[in-house]
């Protein structure tokens, strides 16, 4: 009669180690396995915030994603494999909630917003102990290192990925009071063209690694480049000042 | 020439005193001016969420929202009232900056996240220092609470206030992914009848006081009463097990 182990989703913030919270620090710090998320060939962004939390002698599983291009994403053959891929990684973890040990599993950010903990969660919640610990999104890091109040008082705040067709990113960003725009990526001149259609284009904020020593944040009228990074995001305040 | 202080706008997270950052922990913990907004008569929920970390000789700055109700705040008195109660607020925290003196100011949830912060922030921005640490939302340790995947991949999440108008509401419901219902109160029986006409009833979660120890959540069809709390939430997952 073994007592199973508890899944444990840790968001550890938007990339600055300071910005994890103290019950991140702690669970990290306790954790026999700890398990992340990377692209193969690539150090798990989580991992490399809490590095300095990790014990020595913990076990650690890198899930490494299968290798893709951002243009491969819509093709059946890629959610077939991710999809395998995220059963494996489920099997791999349920290896050790079965022998009683606790998994932490890393997510940038927050667990639960975009990120990647969900795949596991969905497939091992029902067998397991869960626990969340939420996080400071990168889309907070971003808009605390612009120092832009986002949203206030009755605004309508929409999160829009920039894979959204031109026609639908211009309307819905004309009907909300405050965007946030992820995926930039190649899809910028699109984005450009949406914000310029729906008259947001002078409030809006491009921001390239908002919270790492490398960041960068600009009008995005005063970028004449349409090279962008991914996971660059844009910015339109709601709030101005009222009164 | 003397120098002066700082303004440092400081997220202390959701509820849970674990989940502020490290950061912020440390920062409150250095502090001698530390400010926070509450209510005429009641305690700071950001005070008491940090409470532990307050060096006992700090200096604290308390700062009293005019009295008011729920029903008098579309009011051109009200707004007249407010904004002087943000001037006052700002010119305390200013004599402070000028003695060459830091000032932490406290936020539940995310300082430019709908908090009172960014009110002070564009005041006195132009004329000291600043910085803002982000912290976790209330609308993540609520999601996170419930443990429901609220957004993934292509999603559209949209933050709505609970006071729009209903059919506004119930198009907006409709046309996003995922929701995420504030400032619920008196508005419930509204959201309640959007959230039918938009076909998202039965995906409803109700969440009251999200990570603290008496909170509580369910599907908001299985509750019968409409009486609700101004800072409950309710939450509309976007996210399904796709694969």
């Amino acid at each position: 009669m073994s007592v199973t182990g508890s899944l444990i989703g840790v968001g550890v913030g938007p990339g600055d180690p300071e910005l994890m919270t103290l019950k991140a620090a702690r669970l990290i710090a306790g954790a026999d396995i700890i398990a992340h998320f990377a692209k193969a060939g690539n150090d798990s962004h989580a991992r490399r915030i809490v590095a300095a939390h990790i014990r020595p002698d913990a076990i650690e599983l890198p899930l490494l994603y299968p290798v893709t291009t951002e243009s491969h994403k819509d093709g059946a053959d890629y959610r077939t494999r991710i999809a395998a891929f995220y059963e494996e990684s489920a099997a791999r973890l349920a290896v050790h909630l079965d022998a009683g040990r606790d998994v932490v599993v890393l997510s940038e950010g927050d667990p639960l917003f975009y990120g990647s903990y969900m795949h596991v969660h969905v497939r091992l919640a029902p067998r397991y102990r869960t626990e969340i610990v939420p996080g400071v999104t990168g889309m907070a890091g971003c808009w605390s290192s612009a120092a832009t109040p986002i949203a206030q008082g009755d605004d309508v705040l929409s999160i829009l990925p920039g894979t959204l067709a031109e026609d639908q990113l211009t309307r819905r960003i004309a009907e909300a009071d405050a965007c946030v725009i992820m995926k930039v990526g190649r899809n910028l001149p699109k984005i450009r063209r949406a914000l310029a259609a729906a008259g947001r284009l002078d409030r809006a904020l491009y921001v390239e690694r908002g919270t790492m020593a490398d960041g960068s944040m600009m009008r995005l009228c005063d970028r004449a480049d349409d090279r962008a990074p991914y996971f660059s995001i844009i910015l339109v305040p709601g709030w101005e000042t009222r009164s």
